[in-house]
């Protein structure tokens, strides 16, 4: 392979999520702003669970600047969680981009991006993302 | 008005949402996910409560295939209602968007567009948008 | 009026509440646990909107401790909203009982009661109601 | 142990719940409006998920009548899932109650109970719970 650069694929994060009771609308499918909540929980989990379980700190503010959102097929009750996988696009020094699939095995039901800035929540005001930030957004990023 | 074609500016359709206490997160502003209800909230008045006050047949089913929606300046607890404006941008024998705006006379908080399917629940399949559904588009379409 | 002491009936908190569509679940009808969220809403209006508008000062923070909710007939899809009345059945110096109905001119769909304890948000401590949350708290109690 | 008639405890169903971020209110704690998904998350994994998953055909329908529920002390957010602990204390042919507690092995952040109605969601008219139903809420009372 003399000459390959061989890029790493971006490791995704996996947040298994239970299709709650309460995400079933009167349509019978996952309604779409319950989606919203797999990704916030997915986040949470990758921001702040994570971090935290592993020893780290977590990350200091975030906040949502811009979600894209395209609802790909329905989704019902059923008793298996579904995954949602979370990856980083882009890194800037103030703010980054994550894309989402929300799927199983089988299917990708919703597809996503978001863009999250960093925020000092005393001061409410923009800062910059920190040097551990941006390395462990480096992880889940290509 | 020789030579001139004045176009009509599209009617908005506006709906008063009042800041719940359970939208405003742990980090004193309404969460972006909450964002979403307003915008369902408001569909549903325009598509399903208004029509029936006013006599008509309210929408078939509708599903949404896609939201973007961008979050522009932070909302927090308010005794005054905010006001979701919404308007048609695109009118396809299946589907059509929404554009809308989350604002009071002020400041504007969310910016948003939806693709809403016509759809069959009982069939579980996409349907055409009936006349009388895409003359209402219309009222709300430039 | 010789010898007839005339009890003024307690002036009951009017609050109209929108049937929402996130409100109905896949069974048709309006979750057990979003009907707090009518409640919660009617006493953020009776609580903070309210006193705001009428240039009063709003209580100070409020915990709630305890909910007793029975639900007595299925409340569907409407485009009228329906009434949350609330009045005070009883009165401590750190904490006070609520009454609720839910319902329209025909039908009482829930009723509940809850126990809400003054607490200072600050010092995260129980706290005395004020002269003047006394003197609201009276205005809705037999 | 002539005479001594040993009453088996009550097995309790133990539902891990994670403390999502939209759970946390503004001030700071889990909202008691959220509590009741706790309640109903573990309430759907007893009677619909474990039953599924062990290949037992789940319960029919089941409407909630009536809730009591008491907040003994706040939760904030936190990294490890709170375990909601749900047993049986009465069945009656059309009905049953369950009681919980929201808990770790630290603290009882709340209590509760619930009447459940058997539901005939077609014919939109109470049932009587049948056989294997019984046999399964027995396996929760003591």
């Amino acid at each position: 392979m003399t000459g390959v650069v061989e890029r790493t694929p971006a490791q995704r994060h996996l947040y298994p999520r239970v299709v709650r009771f309460a995400d079933v609308d009167s349509q019978g499918h996952v309604n779409n702003v319950r989606f919203l909540d797999y990704l916030e929980d997915a986040r949470f989990g990758m921001f702040h669970i994570d971090p935290h379980n592993a020893g780290d700190e977590p990350f200091k503010g975030l906040v949502v600047t811009r979600h894209e959102i395209d609802y790909r097929r329905p989704l019902g009750f059923r008793a298996e969680p579904v995954r949602v996988e979370t990856w980083v696009t882009e890194i800037r020094p103030v703010r980054f981009t994550l894309a989402y699939e929300i799927r199983d095995d089988e299917a990708v039901y919703v597809t996503a991006t978001s863009v999250l800035a960093a925020y000092d929540v005393e001061r409410a005001a923009p800062r910059r993302l920190s040097e551990s930030e941006l390395a462990y957004l480096k992880r889940f990023s290509a």
